[in-house]
């Protein structure tokens, strides 16, 4: 038997495009003679649908496109097809769903166990778990059909487990010898190793080939890397997608064992024959630990993504002499084109001479429009507007007009030319409020907003390592950070040398480990306090920010629910 | 034996604040006699304390103050006390608990067994859920005690049930003579008496006494009307606390029944003799409609403890001779003190002459003080150096940047003179985007976040017949609403006249409703597909829209989380 592994990008909502994609792939697998066509978790939906589906409007269109639109194309190929599905008997309940479709019919309907409801997940909000697990038969194999979470809690492989249940356990109980699993598993750095050394020790402790088929594409917030996998039951890797990319896997399958593999892109499908030519496969070593060309191969999706699925094919930005706009504008120009991309420079009396050359010279090495907008005329007029005619104080006040001045000049440009603001910022002053409330806070998206700023200066470094030149001018990088909105104004006058910010931050806010804590790994107390302090104290600031991509096991957001009116319990404990 | 009941209002994380109330009604009930205080559902954290709650450093603490600070006043009265709560011997769970603490020890812990995890409820998010309910002994009496959700499952008073356990039958079964319940329920318009309904059928179908015991006070989104209440086993309401106050309540029991009920303010119980009087319990018939003395009290309470709780004292807000900033403004004046309350004019050359003085008049109805400031200067300003010398287009980017100008005004005067910028839109303006982000959409808190334009006309009818005279001048309640930002704009030109358009806001937003669903009850196809649309496509502005106060059953924030970067199924479905 042919198998085929669809890593596709659907767009959340847009069942009529994702089910365009889930058409072309079957047919294709079809005219290729496979048995069976396996798609991602909640593929015709797309991951993750949030309050769509408390419409039952929408899950009525998804339940007349499975009935009309997929099973007619179920004829000789069968799909495993991930979708939200409410099981007729129960009313009000609704599942995440595998749907084995054959032969016009629905052959049986998998639910998801283990439903995910911590850090950016929410699925107890919408689903029930599965209460029956059975394997399902497949040419006559018997299969254990898992759902993403369904395979994250094997009690052999994790020191501390979520959930009491095993469906994988249970389902090799009653027999299974084939173990597939469909995801939609969101990326932070590290994430595709941690889940391909999980996946093969499974197939190697079941001893069975597994497929695993994830998501890919960015959705909001979220990144999925997809690297899609097939193991042998020795738990070798036969074959690894590439990350961030559509791919279509064929796998042929002789005696239950997988014995040939090809990946294609999704248009290549389209275009060649689909068959693939046979070939041993490979036995692949473990990924390589992940760099920063997984965070730039990322955060590319992401970008790409959120423009595409937003509708925008443009963006602008500014561009202050700096690594974080610098890296941003990088990253904009290789991912939509340098003639996608406007830089707007905006220097004010406080800018430094070298922010708009090292601006230009960026931008020049990319390849980018630019404008260049002083910023004097509209700062010098709030000034004598709202200082009645006094000297200007220096203050937070009037430092944040001029971020605020050119938060509203990106948008009169977005409003005026349809381009997307990106917002520049990066975790770090994201955490501590080093940033303006609606000032350089402005924008559709927030392409840095996890990436802690060593993580920035590490980016930077690789993109001019990859290029083989200072595509990122030198003195961007190596310069002092600076705001540059008070005379001499630095960085480190206010925060910490980032190295040890970024320890801290990791600490409180991925590690969930608090001030005494952090105070008990050697950190000196009073900056420890002062640090928290500003994280807690900028709550509001994070409650209006612009959606950013999440990289890291902890992103602002939905992973990170915080209160905004409260307490600071931090302050307590610390004199216990 | 007499029973306290205690409707408090605690700070979100603020340990020792919240602790301090407790201790200081503990020792009055103790000098009183009083043989048990209760408490609201989570007292000791606040409700709800979010990812507070994932810091082993906050569990640690809420342990230790139970242990240490809680344990040692119950010498003499008992203490039913909501706190999150790790049982001992299962390692990584915790739960929403209300603990049992008498003569020094924990007597027991009752965990909530039914979880709201839909709406603004993330419980499943933290806590495990109950497996064992057994009642607790109160002075020898059999007690069923429960945590708010855990009372909302009746099969015998609702025609469709969330979940299959129903807790309090359980306990029933088991003999309890008393039913108390802990609550932080959140207020909508229409709840008190929704729930004052429920909880008297449950009283009479068991035929017990009950205690309701409600949080009070606002945190972030959510306000908590309190409105506890103490039921006879008819049925009755004996006591009906004050809603949106803090409220001590004595209760006599005599041979487990009521007989006196006396409520006391939290500081009058501190300075007068705690012992109430007897009295028969009046029979109060169920409380009266809710109406707009309930969204304003509402109101007044969200506005008073996001500013208290956030640490401000004073705000700031445009004044444009509307009515959504009027309503505002009388809110803010009539919570705060019109000391504290600083309305600022920015009128344009689009603002028509009775903008300016209705503004003024209501000023001075109010006696808040005003500062104008014309935002010419600035918007000339932008427009040379934006559109390169050509003339004004008029266009979507040149109204914005009105708007955004006066953003950063009342930003400048917010940073300078550390006041909370109050946030004027309203629920039906930003359910279709009739507002800009980063101008209109600035600010702390948005009060009418969640009030439709036709109940912000009903609250200034309501605020104007309270006051026995126009406080808010008529002409700006019975003028076309405009935004100004063009010559002759009207509301009215982009939108459908409000009585419409909230309809559709109700269908599709309370309701979840859909295009055809909605076409289906007689409203016309192009309309309704036409405002969906609009909803859906500014999801983005409301991303990054500032708190809103909730008083409806479907308020934007966190009990709606709809996609960004999505299809638009309903343009599909219409089609089929």
């Amino acid at each position: 038997m042919k198998i085929v592994a669809a890593q596709i990008n659907p767009t959340v909502g847009d069942l009529q495009g994702n089910l365009h994609k889930i058409r072309t792939i079957m047919r294709q697998a079809d005219c290729a003679g496979a048995g069976l066509v396996i798609f991602p978790e909640l593929a015709l939906t797309g991951y993750p649908p949030r309050d769509l589906l408390l419409y039952d409007a929408f899950l009525d269109e998804v339940q007349r496109i499975v009935y009309r639109e997929v099973l007619p194309l179920t004829c000789k190929v069968a799909v495993l097809l991930g979708a939200p599905w409410r099981p007729r008997k129960k009313e009000g309940l609704l599942y995440n769903a595998a749907l084995l479709l054959d032969e016009g019919t629905v052959v049986s309907c998998h639910a998801k166990t283990l439903l995910p409801n911590y850090d950016v997940f929410d699925e107890s909000r919408y689903f029930s778990p599965a209460t029956l697990r059975q394997p399902a038969l497949i040419s006559g194999l018997k299969t254990a059909i898992t759902i993403c979470e369904d395979v994250w809690n094997d009690k052999d492989y994790w020191e501390r487990r979520l959930y009491a249940e095993d469906p994988v356990e249970e389902l090799f109980a009653q027999g299974a010898r084939l173990l597939i699993n469909i995801s939609a598993s969101p990326y932070h750095l590290g994430k595709a190793q941690q889940r391909e050394r999980m996946l093969c020790a499974m197939a190697k402790k079941y001893g069975v080939p597994l497929f695993y088929v994830n998501q890919v594409g960015s959705n909001d917030e979220l990144i999925f890397d997809g690297s899609s996998l097939i193991c042998s039951g020795e738990g070798q890797v036969l074959y690894r997608a590439e990350p961030f990319k559509e791919e279509v896997i064929y796998c042929e399958l002789e005696d239950n064992l997988p014995v040939a593999v090809t990946g294609f892109e999704r248009d290549e499908v389209l275009l060649t024959a689909p068959v693939p030519e046979k070939a041993s496969p490979p036995a692949k070593i473990l990924a390589p630990e992940e760099g920063m060309d997984w965070v730039y191969g990322a955060l590319q999706l992401g970008l790409r993504d959120y423009l595409g699925k937003t509708g925008f094919s443009s963006v602008v930005m500014g561009l202050s002499g700096g690594i974080d706009s610098a890296v941003t504008a990088v990253l904009a120009a290789q991912t939509l084109g340098a003639k996608k991309v406007l830089g707007v420079l905006m220097p004010s009396r406080y800018s430094s001479l070298h922010s708009v050359e090292d601006a230009l010279l960026l931008a020049r090495n990319l390849g980018i429009q630019t404008r260049t907008i002083n910023i004097e005329v509209p700062f010098s007029g709030y000034l004598a507007l709202l200082n009645d005619g006094v000297e200007p104080k220096l203050d937070l006040a009037e430092e944040n007009i001029q971020a605020r001045i050119r938060g509203n000049i990106l948008m009169f440009i977005s409003n005026r030319e349809k381009r997307l603001v990106l917002t520049t910022g990066n975790k770090s002053e994201l955490a501590v409020g080093y940033c303006t409330l609606y000032g350089d806070m402005c924008g559709g998206l927030a392409v840095l907003a996890d990436v802690p700023k060593t993580m920035v200066y590490k980016l930077a470094e690789w993109i001019n390592g990859q290029a083989g030149y200072e595509v990122i001018p030198g003195r961007i990088i190596y310069k002092e950070p600076s705001a540059e909105l008070r005379p001499r104004q630095k960085d480190q006058d206010t925060l910490p040398p980032y190295e040890l910010l970024d320890s801290l931050l990791y600490l409180y806010i991925e590690e969930n480990k608090h001030v005494n804590e952090i105070v008990a790994l050697g950190y000196e107390r009073d900056l420890v306090e002062e640090i928290v302090s500003k994280i807690d104290r900028t709550e509001y600031k994070r409650f209006q920010a612009a959606p950013g991509l999440r990289v890291t096991t902890r992103a602002f957001g939905t992973g990170r629910r915080m209160p905004l009116a409260r307490g600071y319990f931090h302050r307590v404990s610390v004199k216990n």
